[in-house]
Formats: structure tokens, sequence, C-alpha cells
């Protein structure tokens, strides 16, 4: 996380290149901000090369008459004057610290080095690196990349040397990649390849500041002579500039005041943040007549791994914060951002996939034309993803919602056009004379936001608008929970033959994804002839609109409550309406769809949300129609993409246009979200064989192997803390599957509007642990918040396919822990 | 373009730095191409440092025993030992190249290497730049950006110095922000700093070959002794390797082998690439039944400012291709990509925008959370863009159909609140019992492809769903265009109360569209009472829903057909339905809406596409809901803003959860979508002041200044071309906007099926030109094809927001070209 601190600015130096003056720079600023009277703090994190060596330019860098100001600091240090990453192999046998060492250790220092900070005693910290921007540190990680989770600002010393401009640029933009704020470029002048003039207009265009300044006197063999010299010099470059500015050259002074307000700048503008937000944007599913307050707001900065850095202004009743905490603090996405995120956030590998794309082919036409990026993905999901064995082609559209308007529209015309060949169809349609067609699906199914998404689920009283005009019917459906230890399935009234819901208790939630073995079970009977009668009464009922087609979401009713469906019931459900006679059409043979064409929404359960690619396998049955969207671009940009068989393709095929599926958007297949898609499966692909996955799966039984094994079910949550969770006063039940955990509190049944979900667990947002150890699990070891969303008397916490083990368990501990001092008082 | 033949491989070769063995790594390369038999063409575009030495290195580098197939060429030399962009200001009064001659200059020499390659005799070109990948060219443009239109496959040499791992990455990050194929990495070893170790494993993790090979002799005095040693290591390194490849060691020749398996790769995914996209591709809006050939398809291999490079199967009955002809063309995008791209394609500004915020935040969570890029976004739109004056609040979605789902949300909320009081509303909404709302708009109109976009627009027999439902009712309404050499206004029949069509001569196109001067005209008069009659016998038909908001395309219905309405027409229509009595509700005061809620929908006309930011100024009056989408991200990715007013914003504030916006997407407000919008805002403001803005409004008589005039229209396309268009024996009407172009050819109705506008403009995709002059506007002056979009007997022609005067010149010249000699015929 970004340590951010009112009375402590904070800046790293990243050099062009090795030997461009980095550390000569550094000891000017350093100087300089000890003229200013700060308290400065140098730390140079790693140092390799002769420890005498760097105690005589140490004499050099912080000699003059401000020296008593100046601390410095170096927390891993080796002798040879090589990369970090070959002298810590070559320092025997202990192993080089991990990067999560060396950023903790740093944020330690800046922890440590706040707390004298004030108005009346300002700090300014200066971290030196070692050599280039991508120079391999000593885990060997490019720099750039393993100091990125504490998004300090930074200082990029410029390369003034034959070559320099495109060192520096390259530099600039490896910072620009991991999206550092960069507020000045310095370098020497040299008055033959002037590379200073050219990036001062280069780097004036894009708002960053260059300063240059006069390059150090030659080296002499007298070392007195060298000390005396090197004095005279930074007493040169130190004060601010009398010349004007314009061609880049001032005095090291004038940089000192520059950061200061690039620091100030920042606080002021986190500050204001917040009523801004209030006063212009109208945020999606937020009743903004309750956000009146700047507390209301978080203000994410940056974010890294899985956790948010935000700055929430204190609520006007609490404490003014001590000096020397940070006005910024990692907080865990406990959501995944809205089910978006895949890797962590700022994953350089998708950044360089939507920048790749981006260099290449910007946005470009999709129709009648092909480019690899969207190529490869259709292929990938067709063929090897989850249209494997079923699908035959690929529709690309923006987000899950239009995704799903694609498969209605698809699944609708396919129906009809069965029903009554293409001739008709037009005819029709032409006419104006539509008959109401409806879809199958369950109680608190949601397929999106727009209209069409919305009209496929059943009008629930809340979540609903002006034109919702819900078309179908949606079965009650069973569901699968732990309930005060045990794992059980609820059974509707209904579908019981019962006054009340009907609880039944099952050997274990494993047991119950086992779904073939269930098929021949007592309760598969009470499914099968419930289904089976109610199909045959809706084909009869007037006020039904002919059922065309069957909406699931599989296994997960998500945004409805994060219910979890039993698997059962929509087995039983697929199987008795394509076994036809009931309702819907016959097939036309064995590749084609029979009854009504089926629409799996894997928006949300699908590419591992759930800890499988796709639902089919699990279910026993595949789909004619499903949609991706979410995972499918790691959480980086928006993409849906409808997978479709070749029978309800066909539907469309003629010699007319008007036949055609007209729909599209203007960004359809737009290369950086395919690119950015496909790294996804790439990096997915390695993941399914990471060792956190296999001790995952290994907790809950399932073969830790890269064979998936479609029946065994698993989750990154424990299986042990699951259980105990369930048996907690306020908890009604919990579920769990792959990164997914709700947790259903007990309630009067607010349903969609309750807030005790949010009452419960509400302190989990609160940062918890001290400034002073450092040893959460968060960027940089600071003490962290959990951000988490509920649905009503349901909170979920989500985790990314890649959140390591040791952050899972820590959020499992604040919870539980929150849990347990609730049921204490 | 990229030139792409099949005899002959190119490569373009970039250093990490200068300095790094460049040249020479560049000669080993040529004196093995050659040792293969190839005819092996070495071509330093740019040089600097005196000639003798280049002479003398000239011998160093392609001696050896196939010399005598090399050539060797220079096109710019200069004797500084400097960087180019200072080299060539030294060079006397002679301003130095421009980027497009020095690339049309190497272009012209690929293709004149063209000629002679065949399977007999194939062809290598190396091509070697100057100094780093950033270092500056003849114009002060970097070179990775001044050689990137010809996109060329790619040899990075990379740096095996201290600090060299950093500047090889960093320059890797720098080709593949602007999208290069990079097929190797070359560079010494040393086995002190093995960098090579290293850059091995990194690159091979992301799928580039690195090859490390021995550094040259160092120099003696002795000239002679010196080019014997030069020879010997020549003779040394390129014998392919006996030893294995694990350590990166190959030999120079099994590059060469290397780099002939990556072109062969690549033209056999060129050729591949329509098959396999007709097998699992579905495409918006196309009818497949159609596409049979690969020539149906267009596979689109990059793309640079205005331009496509595509290779488009040859159709079988084509004729077989030169030899010498290259595989890659470009083609004008002429629809700007479905009227998304605002810079050309590929804009680096938009990728580095990108990258930024995918490397500070990724995506993140928006509801009660804030982010700068989206934050900016908001204000920028709100208080300085389109909603200037009126609107107070942002709402972010994903593309111009939901934006208008959302508006559309927005509006007939704000209608029923007033109408009924929360308190009946939200019981009326759980009860079921939904009174139908429509919206007023006018025929022609397009919202989206979502349902409820689809539903705000009248069902027009083709363009329709089985679920779309529309609701509401449209106007016919007058037309503006230049027919036969006069701007004419296109009355209806029923608008004009008589029994055809009123075609009414008027002054000039720019006349039209001062609407504040038409207001007290006749045909003001004739507009005003029909619009009150039909509008009051629409509130008593029982037939027509209630009416609770005006929906408009302000100024052109875009894919309805290109139709330019009468700005008056609109006016009168919002000004009668404000002015309440006959139709919607009163105001409740001064700053709230009246009648009905006002919608724009500016997702295609807005941003200037029409060249003016909204429409609002020129029809004299405001929204109170509009929306942005298309040209708001600059044509990179999707995103939309609604915006809207504070009365609007108030119906939906309350205190409970229910009476909330309850629309969202999961990448709602996406980081990288709103950065790239901000940054697209701040080019387009810069562009405002261009030349090219200040050439096209003087055509235009509009005042080339930076002070909008919301009554002076004007257009890229030149008027005088507009004009003679209009007189075509097979043009209809003509007319013109802004980026837009609209050609409506004479026709029997086929409507949006028809294919008369596809017959008549079919030639314009054809290449046209020479590959012996290449200097036409395309991409290293090749010839180049028109690519265009019709809508039924429209054929229209977009340019971006930056296209350069010339590329349009030669557009328009051939147009008419093409529609010259079908008349001639």
């Amino acid at each position: 996380m970004s340590l951010l601190f009112k009375h402590l600015r904070v800046h790293q130096i990243f050099g062009a290149n090795t030997d461009v003056g980095k550390t000569i720079l550094t000891s000017a600023l350093v100087r300089a901000s000890a003229l200013k009277n700060n308290n400065v703090f140098y730390l140079k994190p790693v140092s390799t090369g002769p420890l005498d060596s760097a105690d005589d330019k140490h004499v050099k860098r912080f000699g003059g008459r401000a020296a008593h100001r100046i601390r410095t600091e170096c927390l891993f240090q080796y002798d040879e004057p090589i990369s970090p990453h070959l002298a810590a192999q070559t320092k025997g046998a202990a192993p080089p610290p991990s990067d999560e060492t060396l950023v903790n250790a740093i944020a330690g220092y800046i922890s440590r080095s706040a707390k004298g900070a004030s108005l009346e005693a300002p700090g300014h910290i200066y971290i030196e690196t070692a050599g280039g921007v991508h120079s391999p540190t000593l885990s060997g990680t490019t720099q750039v990349e393993a100091y990125r989770p504490l998004f300090l600002p930074t200082i990029l010393i410029g390369d003034s040397k034959l070559g320099g401009i495109s060192t520096t640029i390259a530099s600039y933009e490896a910072l620009l990649l991991r999206g550092y704020i960069i507020d000045a470029v310095l370098l020497f002048n040299d008055s033959y390849y002037r590379n200073n003039e050219y990036l001062h207009a280069y780097f004036a265009e894009r708002g960053i500041q260059v300063a240059a300044v006069p390059p150090p006197p030659p080296l002499s063999a007298d070392t007195l002579a060298n000390r005396l010299a090197t004095e005279q010099y930074y007493d040169t470059l130190v004060p601010a500039a009398k010349r004007g500015a314009d061609d880049g050259a001032v005095g090291i002074s004038d940089i000192v005041d520059h950061l200061d307000v690039c620091h100030t700048r920042r606080l002021d503008e986190l500050a204001s943040m917040p009523r801004r937000t209030l006063d212009t944007v109208w945020w999606p599913f937020v009743q903004h007549g309750l956000m009146v307050d700047d507390s209301d707001v978080t203000v994410i900065d940056s974010a890294h791994s899985d956790f948010f850095s935000i700055h929430r202004a204190p609520a006007t009743s609490s404490p003014v914060p001590r000096t020397g905490t940070s006005i910024l603090s990692p907080e865990f996405d406990g959501s995944a951002s809205w089910w978006t995120q895949t890797f962590g956030h700022a994953s350089t590998a998708l950044t360089l996939a939507a920048a790749r794309a981006s260099g290449r082919y910007g946005h470009v036409m999709f129709p009648q034309a092909t480019h690899l990026p969207a190529l490869h993905l259709a292929e990938r999901l067709v063929k090897e993803g989850p249209g494997k064995g079923w699908a035959a082609r690929a529709f690309i559209s923006d987000n899950g919602s239009t995704g799903m308007e694609v498969a209605i529209k698809m699944a609708l015309r396919a129906f009809t056009m069965r029903r009554r060949g293409e001739e008709q169809v037009i005819r029709k349609i032409k006419r104006g004379e539509k008959e109401v067609f409806g879809v199958l699906g369950l109680k608190g199914s949601y397929h999106g936001d727009t209209i069409g998404a919305m009209d496929a689920c059943e009008e629930s009283g809340v979540y609903t608008c002006e034109w919702h005009d819900a078309k179908g019917y949606w079965f009650d459906p069973p569901i699968v929970a732990m309930r005060n230890g045990e794992a059980v399935i609820s059974v509707p009234a209904a579908l019981a033959g019962q006054s009340t819901e009907k609880v039944v208790k099952v050997e274990s939630v494993s047991w119950t994804y086992d779904v073939a073995r269930r098929l021949d079970s007592e309760l598969a009977s009470v499914y099968r002839n419930y289904i089976t009668d109610t199909l045959g009464s809706l084909s009869t009922n007037q006020d039904v609109p002919t059922l065309a087609a069957l909406v699931l979401e599989p296994l997960v009713l998500g945004a409805g409550g994060m219910i979890f469906v039993d698997p059962l019931f929509q087995r039983i459900l697929i199987d008795v309406v394509r076994s036809g006679g009931i309702i819907g059409l016959p097939s036309l043979g064995p590749d084609s769809w029979s009854g009504l064409p089926v629409v799996f929404d894997e928006v949300f359960v699908g590419l591992y949300r759930l800890g499988l690619e796709s639902t089919g396998p699990l279910l026993g049955v595949l789909p004619d129609i499903s949609v991706n969207a979410k995972i499918l671009t790691g959480g980086l940009v928006p993409l849906a993409v409808t997978l479709a068989s070749e029978a309800v393709f066909d539907a469309f095929l003629g010699t007319g246009k008007g036949g055609a599926l007209l729909h599209g958007h203007s960004y359809t297949a737009h290369a950086v979200g395919c690119e950015v898609a496909g790294e996804t499966m790439r990096i997915v692909d390695r993941l399914k064989e990471s060792e956190g996955w296999n001790e995952a799966k290994g907790m809950w039984g399932a073969h830790p192997t890269t064979q998936e094994d479609a029946s065994k079910v698993w989750s990154f949550w424990d299986p042990g803390f699951v259980e105990s969770v369930s048996r907690m006063a306020e908890v009604e039940e919990v579920m769990t599957l792959g990164c997914v955990l709700a947790v259903k509190i007990k309630d009067n049944g607010g349903g969609y509007v309750s807030h005790s979900a949010q009452e419960v667990f509400g302190k989990l947002k609160d940062c918890v642990g001290s400034m002073d150890d450092m040893g959460s699990v968060a960027p940089g070891g600071a003490p962290y918040g959990i951000h988490f969303r509920t649905l009503g008397n349901v909170a979920y916490f989500m985790t990314s396919l890649n959140t390591k083990g040791d952050v899972i368990r820590s959020v499992e501990d604040r919870i539980w822990r929150t849990l347990m001092n609730r049921q204490a008082k």
C-alpha cells in the first residue's frame, strides 16, 4: 500500500540507467531538503559494491552545513558491484529476501520515520533504487515491479549521454505502465548531446517538470581535493536558480520546492475528492439520499494485488488521527470489485496485453473482418474453453448484460424458427403481430440491468423499473448451505409438498455436488415429479407466455443473494425440459436442441469463480447457449462472449440480411478486451497447476492435480472455518465454492433492503493492527480494513483466483473474530 | 502500412541503447543470410557520423564469402556523430525530412527490393535504426513512433553491460506499447554481468527467443589486423551452434532460420485466418449465409492513423497476384470503425492513458467509491463539456446502448415521480400493476441494440427481434440534404398537409442550421401547428401509451440511415413539448423540466463528430438527460456517460435503497476507460485549435477560431465536392456535417436491405495506384483501398477528428472518380 503522511514527504528515485548520476542528484536533493530545515531520511534499500567506497560516498553525499538533519540507512548490503540479483546469489547459502520482505522493510522504515514528523519538524524521505528501472532486485524481480505495492511518488534520473533520450523515455514508459506518479525528471546538462533540451520539451507536453543541472567536476587522484571539489559542486547545485527556467536549468532547491508542491497538491486533491464526487457523480445501486458526509466516500488512490489503497475522510465524530498515521491505508477488496478481479488489481501482464493490442490495432471494425486477438479468443472459448464439446460459435459483446441479451435473442429466434419456419416468422414480424414469448427460470435469478436481461427475471418488487416487464415462469429452487455445522438442502414448501420449507440434512457439501450419484435418489423423484407437473399445468395456463427458452445461472444465483441452488434440481429441470412432450419442441436431430434452447448465464459462476471452468461437466449436461464475462477479461475492461451451438447459429442463416442477428455494439470485439481476455486465459491455465490451487483442493478432498474431476467441488476458503462460522449465533447459514464465501445473517426478512449483514460485519472495515509492527498480510505489512458487499442479509466475501493463502487465512480470522466479539457481548 | 511479401522477409533492428552492438550483430545477420543464398538488402535509413568511418565499417560488415549477394543503402547521411534530430539541424538551412518522407522512402526501398524476390531468389532485408528505440529521428519524433506506420517485424539488440537488463526490458516494453511483433532479442555474452541468462529466462516466459553470441575482439591500432580479426570473428559467429541452446548461445545462422520460421508462420497464420474466422466467429449484423469464401473476410493485421493494414484472400476468380506484390495493403477506415475513431487507430497517447490507469488501479469498484480518472471525467463532462449549463450528474456505463437504457430509466422515473408522488409509485410497482409508458421520438431513430433501447424506437420491420416491443409515438421528420446542387428540405406529406412529400429549396445548408433565425418562418408555423395538433390527438388516443419522455438523436439519425433532420423541427418539437398543456406535466420550478424530460442521444452525434461538442447550443435548447459514448473514449474501449439535470437526479433521492437507480455493470467506471476518455478530451481540446480544423471551417465560412459560433456548421468534407456529388446521375442526395458524408443512391426503395449503395461504390475497395510510385496518402505511400459501410441505399464515409486534409481530398477524389466512371458507362 502507499504510505502517505501529511508532514512526511516520500519519494523514490529511479534511474534511466546505471551510471546516470542517481547518487549525486539524490545527494543534492537530500542536502537541499536538509538546508530547508527538514529532517531528511535517505534510504538505500539495496546496495551493491564495497562498503568502503560506499562509506566514502556517504561522506561526500551528506556533508554540508545541514548534515545533522540527515539520517541514512541501507537495508541490504552486498560487496560486489554487480546486479543485486547476482549479488544476492553470491552471498553464501542464505536465500535472498523475498519482494514482500524487502517492501515490508521499506514500509517499516517509512512508518518509523513518520513518527517524529510534524508541522514543526517536517520530514523528507528519499529512497534510492539501484541501477535502472528494470534492474532486478534481490529476488530477481525487476525494481519497478517489486516496489509497486508501495506506490511511492517517483523521481526519474534521466540519462544525459548519447542514447540517453531513449533510455530516459523508455524508463518513463516502464514507470507509467505501473501507474507510478512521476513528479520530476532530473538529469545533467550536456551541451554536446543536449538531451536536456529534448526531454524538457517532451515531458512538458506530458505535464512533468524536467530539471537539468551541471555535471559534477572530474575526479582527481587527491582524495582531499576531491572532497573539496564535491562540496563546492553541491554548493553550486543546491541554491534556487536565478535564471529563468526555460532551458530546464534550475537549482535543486527549486526542485525540492516543486516536490513539496506536488506533495501538498496530492494531499489537497485526496481531501477534496469525496465532496467533489458527492457533487458530480451518480453511482449505480446507491441511494444518494443516504450519502451525505465525506466519510461516506471511499477514495481509491491506487490498487495492487487484492488490496485497494484508500483514503477515507474521518467521520465527523471520529477522533483526530495521530500524527504519523498514514493518510492512505490498505483495504482488502472483499467483493473482488463486483466479482471481476481475477489476479488482483493492476496486473502487469494484463496492462501489457492491453497496451500491445492498443498499440497494434487500437479498436478496429469487426463485422466481416477479423483480427488475431478476437480470433484467438473465439477459438479458445469454443474449442478449449467453456464451449468445449458443444459450442460452435462465439459472439462478442460488451458486458454480461449485453451478452445475455444476445443469448436471449438467439434462444427466442431458435425456438420460433423451429416452430414456424422462416417464412412465417418473418411475415409475422413484419405484420407486427407478435406472440409473447417467455423464459423458464428460477426465482432469485439475475441476468443484468438492461431491460431485456431484466425481463428474463421475475419481478421481485424492489429490483425493477418502469419498463421492466418480466416474461416467463420461475421455479422456487431448493438451496444448499451449511447450517449449524451441517450440510443441508432447504426444499421450498410447494416443492416439498408441505406447508413449510423442508430442511434435508445431507452427508456433506461435497456430496451434494456429486449429481450423477444422486440422480436416482428420493429427492430426485420429488424434483422430477414436481417439475413435470408444474410444466404440464403451465402449458395450458393462458396467463403464462409461450415458454421459449430455459435460462439459468448454474449452481449459484449471484446478485439474487448468493443462493447456492441444489445442482440436482437444475440438472433435473434441464433433463425434463429436454425430454420433450411436456413443454417446448422436439429435437430435429442428434446435434440439435430439444424441448427448449438451454441458456447458461455463467457471467458470474464461470471461468473458475466457483472453481470450475464451466458448470456443465458437474451438472452432467451441456447448454445450447452460454455467456461469459467478468473474469473473462481478468478484471480489467468490459467484454462478454455468448457461445452458441451450431443448431442455434443455423436459425439465423439465410440469404437476407433481415434474418441475421442484428445486434452489435460500436466496440464489438475491441482488440484491447480480446487480447486481455486471451492473456487471462493463459494465466489461468498456469494458475490451475499452482501450489495455491492444489492446497485449496487438498483441504476439500478434491484431487490436487491438473486433472479436473467434475464431481469434486472445492473452495479457497477453509472448510473448518466455514463449518465454524455456520455454528455462530447470528449466522443462519453459510456456503462456499471456489472464490466465494456467502454468510447469511439471521434476520426478520428484510430481503434486498435489509441492513443486518452490514451491521454484523461493519467492524471489518476498520483498519486493524498497529503501524508499529507492520506485520499484516497487506502490501507493506500495514494494518488493513476489509471492504465487503452485502445483498440484503447476506454478506459475501470473494477472493481472486490467485489470492495468497495467508491473505485468505487472515481475512477468515477477521471474520471469525468479528462474529465472536458480537457473540461475546 | 506493413509491407509483407512471400519471398522477401523484412526485419527492422532496434537497439536497447546506443553502443550495444547493433551494427555488429546486424552485420552478422546480413552475412548469415547471404551465406544461406538469400539476396540481402541492408538499409540504414538514417546514419550519423563521418562517411569515411561508415565506409570502413561497411567493408567490415559486408565482406565474407557471400558479399556479392549483399546490397547496402543509406537514405539520409549526416557527418556528425550525434542524435539524428540534432544532426539534421546542423546541416545548413534545409529542413529535415518529415516522418512521412522517411517512412515512404523506406517503403519505396522495400517495394523495389521485392521486385526480384521469388522462391528461387528469396530476399532478406535488414533495416538498422539509429541509437535506442526512443532515440529521435530526423524530425525529432522518436524512432519507435516514427517507424510505426510500417509495422515491420522487429529484432531487439539487447544490452550486455551493467544496467543492460533494465535498458533491454524497458526497450522491449516501448516496442510492445506500439504493438510491434518482436521476433528475437540478440545480445552479447558477458560472463561477468550475465544479462543474457536473466533475459533468456525473462523473454522465454514471454515467448520471445533470446540469442547471445560472443562479443567482438578488441580493436587494435593496425587497420589490416583489425579487418582480419573482424572477418575471423564473423566466421565464428555465423555457423549454427553445435552446443545445446539452453544458455541462449546459438549461432547467427540459427537466428536467421528462426526469423525465416517466424516469417513463414506469419504468412500461414494470415492465410488461415479467414477460414478459421468463418468457422468460429459469429459477427454482429452479418448474414453468415452470404459469407462463404475466404475472400469475404477482411483480415486486419494491424492499423495506424486512418488506415487498416489488411490481408484479403484473393477471390477464386481473381488472377494470381504478381510476385513482388505486398500481401498486406492499406485500407482507409471509411466508417471510422463504426463511428468510434477519433484520432485514428493505435494512438500512442491513448495506449499510454490505458496503460497508466491499468497500472495504477486495474479496475476498482465504483459504487460509494471514487478514483481520479472517473472523477475527472465526470467533472469535465458535467461542467466543461456537453453538460455545461444544465447537467448536474454523470452516470457511467459501458456503451451507448446501456447509456440510453440508463437515460430511459431516469426519464421514466422522473416523469412518474412527478405525476404520482413517491409513495404511490413504489406501491404501484410492488403491486405489479404498471401503466405502460412510452416515448415520443422520430421515425428512423436508433438508440442501441439492447431491448430497452430498441423499445424506444419504432418497429421498422427488419430491425427487430422477438422481444422488441416498441412503446411510444414517432414523428416522420423533415430532412435536410443537397440535391442536384441545391440545398433542400424534404417535408413529409402529412406534415406538409398534402398527398406527397414537399421539397422546399433553401438558401444553403449552412442557412438551415441557423435555427434562431428560422423560428418565425412560415415552415416554423407549419411544424408548430402540426406537432401541436398531433400531440393533442395523441393525448386522447387509447392505443398510444402514456408518453413520458422525449427521446431524440439531435441533428442526425445515424443508424436509421444517416438522416439529417431539419433542426428547426427538433427545436419546435422540444419547445411545444416543454410549453406544457398539450402533453406531459407542468414544471415544478425554473430549474426543473417541464412537459416531458428531454433525452438527447448524442452517442453518435456528440463530441465533435458533427463538428459540435454538443447539439444543444445549435438547437438553442438544452436537454434534461444526454448520453455520450463512441468518441468519448477516442475509439479504443467501450464506455458511456449519461448526464442528468439535478431535477432528474432528485427523482431518485430518498431514504430507501429501493428508490435508487438500480442499474450498474461490473466494470462501471472502469479506470482504463475513464482515463482514456479524459485523455481524449484533452487531445480534442488541442485539436479544436489546429490548422486542420481552421482550414475546414474556413471552407464552410465558419469562423476559423477557437470560439464556437453555435449557428455555424462546418465539415471536413469540401463543400465544392459535396455539391458536385449531389449532381451525379446515380445520386439522389448528399449531406455532410463534421466528419460525416452521406450519399444516398437512387433506388427503388429497398430500405435497410438494399444493396444499391454497395454496388455503386463497390470499386472503392480496390487498391488503386502502383507499387512503383508509392505516392499515395496511405502509410508508406502504398496503393490503398477504401473500406466503407452502407445503410441500405445510403453509403457513408467518416473521418476521424484529425484526418489529414490530403487524405480527405484523396478519398473525395476516389469517390468522385467512381461515380464519374459509372456515369460514363
